[in-house]
């Protein structure tokens, strides 16, 4: 898929992580799971399925020079760095611009920058049967992640009647999009065979996509268009930036976009697919010892049992003893010591720490 | 009581209070509960009571350095440093040879270092009262510390009969030393108003104690004479002790002699005390917050009850979220992280610990 391209949301906050990650320094420029960061590794996935350069990466502008540290064979022109969030409708929009503007005709995916994928090799035969769809229909092509388990922490696709074979893969029309479902239904989706998970990855034409943001986000596209123009004439796209994204729309591409748009269809995941979104989904990547325990960096452990400790301090000894399923992170300036039931509080607990001032640092 | 001598044992190997306490550093030489090191509030106690130069501490030979820097007023040759450990009879035996060597009829108190005890001035007051006591009678004296509440930690002293009144406080023969008693029985003892905690202090003068010493462990005491008589010769401590003390009988006091003789008596307390053996005992001595959290240090709660954490570098934060129950002491190198209910198990964590090659150094 020579002629595709791949842009790449990369706009984590880290905060869930914390305190291994930080505002400037979140998941995807970390080696959460694996020996190198979940960027680094998202970008090596991709190897044979389009060119390096052929690859954008969307960030936060305090982190454009992280990544490009992170991943130095990126071109540096196509590490965007967004002066403020302003959700997915927006990158999403910024991608079919500059996309546009190397080729008018051309498909791209997005992808997040921090899922967890093992078979690299079935997602870009994924993604190549939904460049090949996305060539050959105005469809806007979703991919589907055959659930693993009754997850209740993501969407779900249920499919729809098929629309054909490419590359000897289904693709299927789309039935509906629902949100996060209670442990009940995510069981019955389970059990119906007919509902994947929303892993967030997308793959459409540039016109195509175009047509859908002129519909149903007008003005946000139209605002595009000015950084469109302003890059014509000559100007800077960071500048540019500076400009138009404070007035963008904060809306994402799912509710603006995917949830309303009759031309959706989606392909069949050929992979595996975590998004790895706090703490305790690590532990489904790592072995555990007898106890259950999955451990990073240097600890002891005696009458522990199902917790996940990760120090990456070679000189530093963690010590757990006689406590169970804990979260217990530490870094030079901070240690978090949280039960595997609060990890979603994480977030709250990390603006309450940077609320006060002597601990803003820890942000 | 100017003529009075006092003995500090500081011999303690820093396991209990792992991470914050080491071989090196252990718990008298830590501020564990206060704002100095134990042993620095130990001798502050007894300012009134003797004149400094009147205070031996006995402690490894390792840590007289540490020693002499947290008491900088000690007398550096009343600074002895053991070459290896050999219980507390052969601290006693060492103990009269030296007090001896000052004034051979003098009495001394012999006391731990590292008990918290909060009212100095009773302290002092009782240890007078034993100081006459044993001035007056050829008697061991203990202090018997008045039950606070049913401890399974500490041996008790069963009171007798009254000796006599000293210094307007009582004096008591004592019935029967005991061990320490399970739950059951500790409830009984504080119910029947005539048992007290053995606290490990002893008041005697230099003859009655070595009187004690020849009848019940000879081999000692005449191995000890032998230190004596290389001193008169103008023999150097540190070499005598070298050469002696490895062969010494290694026993306790109480076993060696006071759960023996006939001729020990108690006073009854006149202040607090809690030795403060192990991390849970910390809170005792701190205000908890409404959750009944103790916190030494920087740290950061949210749904967190009933933990201790000790942390004392300003530049890290220790964030607990949705645990209970946990001791959590955090140093340069080590964490620890332990429940409760497991706080004597830290010493053979540490065992543990230090049997590896790389983590020798956290000892």
């Amino acid at each position: 898929m020579q002629n595709g391209y791949v842009v790449i949301m990369a706009g984590g906050r880290g905060e869930r992580f914390w305190p291994e990650s930080r505002l400037a320094r979140p998941k995807q420029l970390l080696p959460i799971v694996g020996e190198t960061p979940m960027l680094a590794q998202t970008i090596e996935r991709l190897e044979g399925l389009v060119p390096v350069d052929h690859i954008f990466v969307i960030t936060n502008y305090e982190q454009r020079d992280a990544v490009l540290e992170v991943c130095p064979q990126l071109d540096p022109q196509k590490v965007i760095g967004e002066p403020v969030g302003r959700d997915t409708a927006a990158a999403v929009g910024l991608a079919a611009v500059l996309v546009g503007r190397e080729d008018p005709e051309a498909s791209f995916a997005m992808l997040p920058a921090d899922a967890v994928i093992h078979d690299a090799a079935g997602l870009r035969s994924t993604l190549e049967t939904a460049f090949v769809a996305s060539n050959a229909h105005p469809v806007l092509v979703t991919v589907g992640i055959t659930a693993a388990y009754p997850a209740t922490g993501y969407g779900y696709i249920q499919q729809g009647g098929p629309l054909g074979h490419y590359m000897d893969r289904a693709v299927y029309k789309v039935a509906r999009f629902v949100e996060k479902p209670n442990q009940e239904t995510a069981q019955a989706y389970l059990d119906s065979g007919d509902y994947f998970w929303n892993a967030g990855m997308f793959v459409w034409s540039v016109p195509v996509i175009s047509a859908a943001l002129t519909k149903n986000t007008p003005s946000l596209w139209s605002a595009l268009q000015a950084i469109d123009s302003g890059l014509s004439a000559g100007g800077d796209l960071d500048e540019l930036l500076a400009t138009t994204y404070p007035q963008l729309e904060k809306i994402s591409v799912d509710y603006a976009i995917i949830e309303k748009a009759d031309n959706v269809v989606m392909v069949e995941s050929g992979f595996d697919w975590d998004d790895v979104g706090e703490w305790p989904a690590v532990e489904r990547h790592y072995p555990a010892d007898d106890a259950g325990n999955v451990v990073r960096g240097e600890a002891h452990l005696e009458s522990a049992s199902g917790n996940i400790v990760f120090s990456r301090d070679p000189d530093h000894l963690v010590a757990l003893l006689g406590v169970d399923d804990l979260i217990v992170v530490r870094t030079g300036d901070a240690t978090l010591i949280c039960h595997k039931d609060k990890a979603q509080a994480i977030k709250g607990l990390v603006k309450e720490v940077g609320a006060k001032e002597a601990w803003r640092k820890l942000l």
